[in-house]
C-alpha cells in the first residue's frame, strides 16, 4: 500500500515539553488515534504490531514456565465482584456498568471486568478438588476497563490490553515463589526484549493491590526522571480462597484453602518504551519488538538495477528471519529517512548505484545515527550484530539515566534540594515503615514511595521523615 | 500437573440425543465451563488452545493476503451506532448498554461492540484522504457481545471471540473481489485446516447483514443434518462511506466515496468441528488445530525402561515440531485411552516392554481406532503420514455426509417428504426470488434458505413454492 506523500511534521523537542513530545510521537509514529470515547484509543497497525510482538515473546516465557491460556467472560455480576471485601472497595469506584441487555433492564447489573480475580476464583472453586489438581497456572490475554478520570494514550486509558496470570497453589510457600518467579520473568523480559532496566521490589502496605497480602513490582525510570510501574505480581495468601471457597483435599486427607497469586503487564509497556528510548527524531523501538527491524531504502531508485538489488536484499533478509520493509514509494529519500526515524526502525539500509558497484550497502543505526558500509556478502551477520549493538546501547543509556538520576538522601529537605537541583528521579531514602511518614514525604516532595527494593542497603539508620529508627530502604519518586 | 484420577463418564450417544451429546462433549472434553452470566462461558485451556491454533492459522492466511491487525475500542457511543440506518436497526435490539462509568451516570450511553463497522468507519474517515491511502486492509481479533435470548456454548453465546476484517477500496469492483477472495480464504481454511467441506454462496436479501449490499457465506453440514453458517463476508458498496463521510481524492482529482467490505468467523467454528467430526467416544480434533496431536501412553509403566523410552519418544516428536503430550500419571492405561479419545487427540502412541524389545510402538488412530505397529526408526514419517490420513478421512466422511444428506426437490411436498424420510439435510430447490416464497417454504418445512450457491444448476424451471418461473437454485435447510 503506497502511503500518501506527506511531510514528516516536526515534533516538539523532548526537553522543551516532555508531555507534548510524548503525545506528538504516539500520533505521528501512527501508534494510536483517539476515538469518540474519552480514554479509549484505536491502536493502529504499527502500534498493534508492537503489542503483538510483546505478546508473542511474553507468551513464550509464560509457556516455558508451565502456564496455560484461558478466556474468562468480560462481565462480572455485581454480587460476584462484592465477594471479596477489599477487592470490591478498590475496584468498584472505577468500573463501567452494563445495566441493559437487548430490550431489557438487567435484574443485576454487570461490570465490565477491571481485572478478573473474581471470575477466576469462581471457576477455580468449581474445578479444584484435590492436591492433584494443583498448581493451576492460568493466564489470560484480554482487554479490561477502568473508568479513569485523567487519561493518556497507553499510560492511563479507560480500556487497555493486558495479560493477567492467575495461579493457585497448595501452600503459601509455593504461591510466594510463583509471585517472585513471575516478577523475574517480567524483569528479564524488560531487560532483554525491551532493553529497559528495572528495579525489583515490594510495594508498601498503602500501595498494595486491592485484596493482596503483598504486591511486588518492577519500576522503570523514564527519560524525564519520572518513574513508571511496568508490571506487578500479587500474593493473595488464602484470602480470596476463603471468600470464594476454593478448597482441596491435601495428601494428608485434610481439607485446606488454596493459596493464590495474580500478575499482569499492559499496553502501558508501549508508553514506557517511548519514554525510555525515544528522542527528538521520534521513536527508537527495541529490535526484539520492532514491527520493522530493517527498512530498505533505494537511493536514486529510478537508476537501472537499484530497485532490483533492493528487492533482492529485502528478500534475502526476510528469508533469514528479519522483519524487513522495502519502501519503493515515490517519496524522496529524505522524506523516507525522517519517516522511519519517527517510527523508530532500528536499522536503515540504503542502496544506491555506487553501493551496487561496490557490492555493498550503507547501514544507518537509529540510536546513534552511525553509518557503516556493509558488504552484501556479509549482510546477515552485520545486521544481526548491529541490532544487538543497538539493543545493548539503548539498554546502557537507560541504565545510565537511572544512575544519573538516582539520589540518596537523608532528609526531606535533602530530597527537595536534590529534586530541584537535578530534576526528577529516584530517591533512595530510609523509612520507618509508618504510613503517615510515607504520606508526609509525598506531600512535601511530590515523590511517592515506588518500592522497597529487593536489594537493600542501609544508607542511614533514621527515617527520612520522622527521624525515628529506620526499617527499610525505599525508592521514592514522582510517577506516571 | 497431575490430573485427579477420575472416571471418564459416559456421554449421551450421538444418535440418541444430538443436543445432549454436544453439551456432554463441551463439558467432558473440558472445552468450557458455564459462568454466572447466562450465555458467557469460560473457555478452558483445551478449548482455548483450539481457538489459538485457529487464530494462528487464519492470521497467517490474512497476512499472506496483505492484511494488518489493529485494535478498536470495545465501546460504541449510541450516536455513532445510529449513523447507518439499516445497521443500527439490525443490531440495536441485541446490544448490551453501559450507562454508568465510575461514580457517574454517562451523558450518552455506550454499547459494548456487537461488531465494529461504525468504529472502523469513524477511523477510516479520519485517515483516508487520497487514492494512495487505499486499499486499507485491516483485521481485528477481539470479543463481541450480542444479547441473544437462547444460548448454547460456542454456537450462540452472548459474548464470543472472533475476527472481523474491515477493508476500504477505491472501486466497487475491488471491494467485491475482496469479498470473494476472503470467502475463498475461509473455505480453504475450513477444508484444509478444519477438514470440513463447505458450500460457498450468497445470502438472500432477507438474510443479509444489516447495512450490506450483499452477504456471502460458507455453509457446513453437521452430522445431524443441520446446516451451520461457518463464516460470512459482506460487500457494503458505498453505503457506510456515505453515512460516515469516507471520501478520497482519486487519480483524476475527483473526490469519491470509498467502497467497503467486512468479514468474520467466530469461536462457533469450534462448535462446527465438534458436530462435524465427533462420535460416541467424544471429540475428533483436526490435526492442524489439535492442542495435542499425539499422546504418548506408557504401558506397564512401572517396568524398567518404559518411562525412559516414552520420554525419549516424546522428546523426539516434540523436536520434530509435533504437539505431543506424555501422560505418565498413575491413572490406568484404560482410563487414559478413554480420556484422550474424549478429547479427540488424533493419535495415541502406546509403548510397553514388548514394543521396546522390538524397537517399535503401537499407534492408534482416533478416527478409525486402527492400530499399527510403527518402527521407532521411522516414527516421524509414520506420524506425519497417519495425521495426514486422518485429516483426509474426516474430510471425506464430512463430504459423504453432505452427499448423503443433500436432497433435490421440485415442490414443498417433496421437501417435506425428503426431510421426514431421510432426516435433516440440505435441500436443493429452485426459487423465484420472491421473499414471500422464501418465508412460506420456511414456514411449511422448517427449512430456511441457506444460500444461493456459486455453483448454479437448473434442477427445474419452476419455483419450488409458487410454481412461477424460477430464478435461481437455492440450498435450504434447518440451521444452527
Amino acid at each position: 500500500m503506497a502511503g500518501e506523500k506527506k511531510l514528516v511534521e516536526e515534533i516538539t523537542p523532548r526537553d522543551t515539553d516532555f508531555a507534548r513530545w510524548y503525545t506528538d510521537i504516539v500520533k505521528k509514529a501512527e501508534l494510536i488515534e483517539y476515538s469518540g470515547v474519552k480514554g479509549c484509543m484505536v491502536i493502529r497497525p504499527y502500534g498493534y504490531a508492537m503489542w503483538e510482538n510483546i505478546q508473542r515473546l511474553l507468551d513464550g516465557r509464560f509457556r516455558d514456565t508451565g502456564h496455560e491460556n484461558v478466556y474468562m467472560p468480560m462481565f462480572i455480576p455485581e454480587s460476584l465482584l462484592n465477594k471479596e471485601k477489599e477487592h470490591v472497595e478498590g475496584f468498584a469506584p472505577e468500573v463501567a456498568w452494563v445495566t441493559r441487555g437487548g430490550q431489557e433492564e438487567l435484574t443485576e447489573r454487570l461490570c465490565v471486568r477491571p481485572t478478573s480475580e473474581t471470575l477466576f476464583c469462581e471457576h477455580y472453586a468449581n474445578i479444584i478438588k484435590s492436591y492433584r489438581d494443583l498448581p493451576k497456572l492460568y493466564n489470560q490475554w484480554c482487554s479490561v476497563v477502568r473508568w479513569e478520570k485523567t487519561t493518556r494514550p497507553f499510560l492511563r486509558s479507560r480500556e487497555f490490553l493486558w495479560q493477567e496470570g492467575h495461579t493457585v497453589h497448595a501452600t503459601a510457600k509455593e504461591a510466594v515463589a510463583e509471585t517472585e518467579r513471575m516478577l523475574d520473568v517480567y524483569a528479564d523480559f524488560c531487560a532483554e526484549d525491551l532493553n529497559m532496566p528495572v528495579i525489583k521490589g515490594k510495594k508498601t502496605e498503602s500501595d498494595k493491590f486491592a485484596g493482596a497480602v503483598a504486591t511486588y513490582c518492577i519500576e522503570a525510570l523514564m527519560h524525564d526522571g519520572k518513574a513508571l510501574q511496568a508490571g506487578t505480581t500479587h500474593y493473595f495468601g488464602d484470602g480470596f480462597a476463603k471468600a470464594f471457597d476454593i478448597k482441596f483435599t491435601d495428601k494428608d486427607n485434610a481439607i485446606k484453602y488454596a493459596h493464590q497469586t495474580s500478575w499482569g503487564v499492559t499496553t502501558r509497556l508501549i508508553g514506557a518504551i517511548i519514554m525510555s528510548h525515544g528522542d527528538d527524531s521520534g521513536l527508537v523501538v527495541p529490535p526484539k519488538i520492532a514491527p520493522v527491524q530493517v527498512v530498505v531504502i533505494p537511493v536514486a531508485q529510478h537508476k537501472e538495477g537499484v530497485l532490483d538489488k533492493s528487492r533482492e536484499v529485502e528478500g534475502r533478509l526476510k528469508a533469514s528471519g528479519f522483519r524487513v520493509k522495502l519502501d519503493d514509494s515515490d517519496n524522496s529519500a529524505g522524506w523516507k529517512f525522517a519517516e522511519y526515524e519517527m517510527k523508530g526502525v532500528p536499522l536503515r539500509l540504503e542502496i544506491g548505484p555506487k553501493d551496487i558497484e561496490k557490492n555493498q550497502c550503507v547501514v544507518v543505526r537509529r540510536d546513534t545515527g552511525e553509518k557503516s558500509p556493509v558488504s552484501l556478502d556479509a549482510l546477515d551477520g552485520s545486521v544481526t550484530g548491529l541490532l544487538d549493538d543497538l539493543a545493548k546501547n539503548i539498554y546502557e543509556k537507560s541504565l545510565e539515566n537511572i544512575k544519573a538520576r538516582t539520589y540518596t538522601c537523608g532528609s526531606v529537605d535533602e530530597m527537595n534540594a536534590a529534586l530541584s537541583k537535578n530534576g526528577d528521579g529516584f530517591i533512595r531514602a530510609m523509612w520507618c515503615g509508618d504510613a503517615e511518614c510515607e504520606d508526609e514525604v509525598k506531600e512535601k516532595t511530590g515523590a511517592g514511595s515506588r518500592c522497597i527494593p529487593f536489594e537493600q542497603e542501609s544508607v542511614s539508620d533514621k527515617c527520612v521523615c520522622c527521624g525515628k529508627k529506620a526499617e527499610t530502604l525505599i525508592y521514592w519518586g514522582k510517577a506516571y
